[in-house]
């Protein structure tokens, strides 16, 4: 079948909603949030239904047409930017088709987008803990074939660890049913890990068995304001060793990052009446209406104030309060923009050693940019550091952006000396493609390749992201 | 390279202590505890070192000989007996390689003891949660192949979720060093999955970085018993929905299983003055020392008392008290043996569908056999049944036994109706081959037969078990 061909069966196929090709409608999927890259295809399918998503991937297969699928679209890496072919948007396969609370499981479609999967929960009177900024309209099946990460990590781990099953459109239009509402489940090779972190590179994931929580019934939210990391690490290590899973979030700040919040975010106003080097975001959870996490909290942190490790802490006493801690938090990012250009990061590193690689990745940076501005925040309870270099006041952006490749270079020969990832929560795509090859081993590369091409001989799911083949 | 030389060679390479062939050193090697399989050999290699098994891969490969990797050789699927070729022992395989408490992390060679693990972590203040029956003699190695699961599982997963990295030999004799100490990683295919849980079929696994979590300092144990198992399903989905992670472990035991002990193992006695149709055992934990779990329990437990869903409750007031509770459950398999031989079968089902299938299941084959003894423990936390069946009083074992593969189709049919999986945790090996084939798509097959081709392409690693290509 040639491509032309294709397109016009998909066409008659999908129907006017589900085949999108005058570029006007085009134009909306082909550009990521951050205008870094601008694709390109032939036109957009919108399946609403695992069997026209097959049917699609059946044609694209036949006439070997390259298809990128897209959730959401608010990926990181340009890991849904197309560079021709066909894009396939999960937006319509958006129905939850179970909830089943006595399991603690969610059946939900790949388009489903995140926020409404959390209420489905909520309404069950469960959670579901995938916690992220793009929680509004990024979609689960993007969550799963990216392995996102977010905020609670350090409770209940990535996206990975929150699927129990799935179901696949593989590269030859198969479909594979592995929704599987299991606990326990050791028949053979776990599949569903193949394709979950692929980035679409393997198949279209097309529906998702997701583990739910009990719902949190008691929350303590807490700042912690520390001389110094290491003090603030020492903080962390002490809550997470005695609260262990009531931990959910520990986010760190470094005293630019408030800053920028608290010059930039309606609203900010510093909780201390002195600045501190760091600060951490603690939040502790709990589904015992009753449970006592405050007092375990302020004995740990009390024994660390007379020690000199804590420089001070504020409890939340309201939602309200709570709300207005986390709000510092999130503002991060957003606050950095004003400031000017940044030279971005997402890395990780045992938890253990989050000190060590700041430090000296802040010195290598330093050294070679005097004046940048390090903005070194993130998820301590999971080892994964946001580390990005905002400008020096009064530089060029154009300047400071032509420094990312040799940044990128510095940074990542630290967090490879560190034994940590040049890619925590955001993925590859295309971005990160070219690194990965420097720091995986050529071992790991061919294990990646040979998983590839058995999986997709033909090279026509999501080419040119994650690995060539 | 034919096979003599191979043999010759690795006698060579691996020293007296690495090389066995007197048939009668390897004998224990070629049993598996239940003695339903004896299998041969060439030769039993117990290499040293990572670098000793990629030698022995690589001259395996030469000489196209199988290699079947055994652990503690306390599988119960068959899957480390050898069919000729080289039997590779993980046994000397057994440093501890490091313990980051900070990082909450231990590295471990394969040939560890679960035990040795478990005692390491203690030492360091922290807790390695993979608990199970053979855990003074498997090994972590094995644990990791077969995807153990155990007592723990509803709270800290299965051993697949209590991995961060690998080392692993593959079929050719390359090293993948994958022996990432990280919470996230997102560079790339998650390629220890592919080797957890494949039995050795796809390469000899050499170490791993496992997930520690801080020790619990309140620990809560009861015994519950319940007029019905719906009513026991009800109290644990109260618990579980309060206690949330505190909640280790949730058995379940028929009174014939109680029965069963009580007749058979020394020192066993009811703790209740009247019989019951099912009991729980639970167990709440804490690392929080003063953590108030025992009030949620008993609020939890008293409403249901109140309801009549709840016929009685033992709350453990001492450590001793709480090991005799343990005691009633673990003696379990052991006491079925007096009452003659079992059918077994580890599945599992969706939690929330648990009832049912026990329901249908023991009317299916009671009405196949009158007097047959269902014997249906396990791990209600995870929807894992253990679903034994007992010879009915006064028949012969052997009439009995040749019922197998008649019970086999009868449980596994039920089971595939009720969404469930027919090896909950203990794997396929060579028993399950032939039911994997009845039960699994030919999608999911022919996707699992291209990865064991990608991987071993020919055929060496283990083969005969799991899945033939």
């Amino acid at each position: 079948m040639n491509r032309l061909e294709a397109l016009q069966r998909l066409k008659a196929a999908l129907g006017p909603a589900g085949f999108l090709d005058a570029p006007a409608d085009v134009a909306p999927y082909l550009r990521e949030t951050r205008d870094y890259y601008v694709g390109a295809c032939d036109a957009v399918v919108r399946p609403a239904s695992v069997a026209e998503v097959a049917e699609t991937v059946r044609l694209c297969a036949a006439a070997k047409l390259p298809l990128v699928p897209q959730g959401g679209n608010t990926g990181r890496q340009g890991g849904a930017v197309p560079d021709g072919g066909i894009l396939l948007s999960t937006t319509r396969l958006n129905r939850i088709r179970e909830v089943d609370a006595a399991n603690l499981t969610l059946t939900a479609e790949a388009g489903c987008v995140l926020a409404t999967i959390q209420a489905a929960a909520a309404e069950a009177g469960c959670l579901f803990p995938l916690s992220l900024a793009a929680e509004g309209s990024c979609q689960i099946g993007g969550n799963i074939a990216s392995n996102a990460g977010g905020l609670q990590v350090v409770r209940y781990g990535n996206t990975r660890d929150l699927v129990l099953g799935l179901e696949v459109v593989l590269p030859d239009g198969r479909i594979w049913d592995g929704l599987r509402a299991l606990r326990k489940d050791n028949t053979g090779y776990d599949l569903k890990h193949l394709f979950i972190g692929s980035e679409g590179t393997l198949g279209v994931i097309t529906a998702a068995v997701l583990k739910l929580y009990p719902a949190p019934e008691t929350i303590v939210t807490a700042l912690v304001a520390a001389p110094s990391l290491e003090a603030l690490f020492e903080v962390f290590a002490a809550v997470r060793d005695v609260c262990g899973e009531a931990l959910t979030a520990f986010e760190m700040m470094p005293r630019i990052a408030l800053e920028f919040v608290l010059a930039h975010a309606q609203g900010a106003v510093d909780p201390f009446s002195a600045p501190h080097a760091f600060y951490g975001l603690v939040e502790l959870s709990s589904p015992i209406p009753e449970a006592d996490l405050r007092s375990p909290l302020e004995k740990v942190l009390a024994r660390r104030h007379g020690d000199g490790i804590l420089a001070d802490a504020v409890i939340a006493d309201s939602v309200a309060q709570r709300n207005r801690l986390w709000a510092l938090r999130e503002a991060v990012p957003d606050a950095q923009k004003p400031e000017g250009v940044s030279i971005k990061h997402d890395v990780s590193v045992p938890v253990s050693r989050i000190v060590g690689f700041v430090r000296q990745a802040s010195d290598a940076v330093e050294r070679e940019i005097p004046g940048v501005r390090v903005v070194a925040f993130g998820h301590m309870g999971d080892g994964n550091v946001h580390f990005n270099l905002t400008q020096p006041a009064g530089w060029p952006a154009e300047d400071f952006m032509a420094q990312w490749a040799r940044m990128n270079r510095i940074v990542h020969d630290i967090v490879e000396e560190f034994g940590g990832s040049i890619s925590a929560e955001h993925g590859i795509g295309r971005r990160k493609k070219d690194e990965l090859l420097l720091y995986k081993t050529p071992v790991e590369i061919e294990l990646m390749r040979a998983v590839k091409k058995a999986i997709d001989p033909a090279n026509l799911m999501n080419p040119g992201k994650v690995i060539d083949v």
